[in-house]
């Protein structure tokens, strides 16, 4: 599993597909295997009490699995999510951003499978977990 | 399993508690055991192509498994999702309502988990498929 | 989505490629969408207590998901789990058979969904809740 | 997370609760955080093809939790999986021992929740992930 896109390209890419949240995601890290992404966390991404939401770290997990996906396979839009498991095991710290370590488990013809793990930055203790699988849409 | 609360009473309650969805969740039906709840859905929870979002059907799912379990146990704002898994199954139909039916399947001391299908509204087969476990914070 | 095998087609089909476990498990029901399993529980099958074990359930929801699938698709002794997820929720009553009402979700090209509820027989509530993905391998 | 047990401890501990896969399992490595367990691969967990079964690598990635857990608790043999979710990814290498690494990253007051991930023994990428629940009895 090589990587065929760098973190700059990625980073292009996500701003191209998805502006309505351009600027949010950041891609620090990328290579085959391994993925590392920054959220962002801004005033709408809180329930009362200042937690980060369930949706928002689903989708943190969820756009982590897409780049982990895509560094190996190249720009496919139409790549899309078909299962998905969290767990959710900490409150997220207030006022942090969140960190997603990403690693692609498997890329295969059909499917990828990834494995996220989710921290308030500088803490050592993850705040979700979650696996990822992508269809691939098969080559035109 | 029996219902403490009534759909207007728990419409209200959502309301209250999430006053920055205000109208976009409706209760249709609840008793103890099953749970209907309608997603209005509007441009903010569109993909390119006039698809519904997976963090949109994330939090659907969520939120009914929410209102399946305060059904039974009460106002609970601090009931939270430890545990979830998703299968994305089909594409939901551009500009309809999203329709999720809940099935409260233990509601224990500690922990409840429920089953719920997504629908397009008018349409026999689901687009998704979410189980959630709610933990149930201990009464002070 | 419509079954091309009956329920005794299935028996004689599961008897013939799992010979280890003959007999252990029955199709009592399938149609194209439906499909209701006996596992006859054995000295084998407990744990101390009396209790069936986790392993004997993933095994039951397994080939439930297994027959629901081939009732549509016909005899793929080579279609293969990739994915599942389940919830333990009460303990099963000692001595009694598991029946697993499995339900076929979705039948793509390349994957089938099936959500699969497990109960001791004669009780109301489920002892586990489980969902499988099968791999359909492309027809040669 | 700090181990209360050693390995060598655990092992005597598992013969001692499961003498039926006496010499089955074996804890290769244990500290507060991560598990190391082998699974001796015999005629009895294989598939026709020679392939381990999906029942088989449930059960390691379950012993690994509850190991991996109990490390950090103590022998609480009441301790029971309450859900767990994997992805089958590989086919196993034939004639080859399963080796089980099993991350905790969690423990709560309640719940465990721990990351395994499954290796035919020499290769270096999985045959399976899972994450597993485990409920922890109330001290008495």
């Amino acid at each position: 599993m090589q990587a065929v896109m760098s973190a700059e390209e990625m980073n292009a890419f996500l701003d191209d597909v998805f502006p309505q949240v351009k600027g949010a995601f950041v891609v620090e890290h990328l290579d085959g295997v391994n993925t590392v992404m920054r959220m962002r966390i801004s005033e709408q991404h809180l329930r009362p009490g200042g937690t980060v939401s369930g949706p928002t770290m689903f989708t943190l997990a969820d756009v982590a699995a897409y780049v982990a996906t895509l560094a190996c396979i190249g720009r496919e839009a139409l790549t899309v999510t078909t299962n998905c498991s969290l767990d959710f095991m900490r409150k997220p710290v207030s006022g942090r951003d969140l960190i997603a370590k990403a690693t692609l488990l498997k890329l295969g013809r059909n499917l990828s499978v990834s494995h996220i793990l989710i921290y308030s930055e500088g803490e050592d203790m993850p705040v979700a977990r979650a696996n990822m699988t992508y269809a691939i849409p098969p080559k035109s």
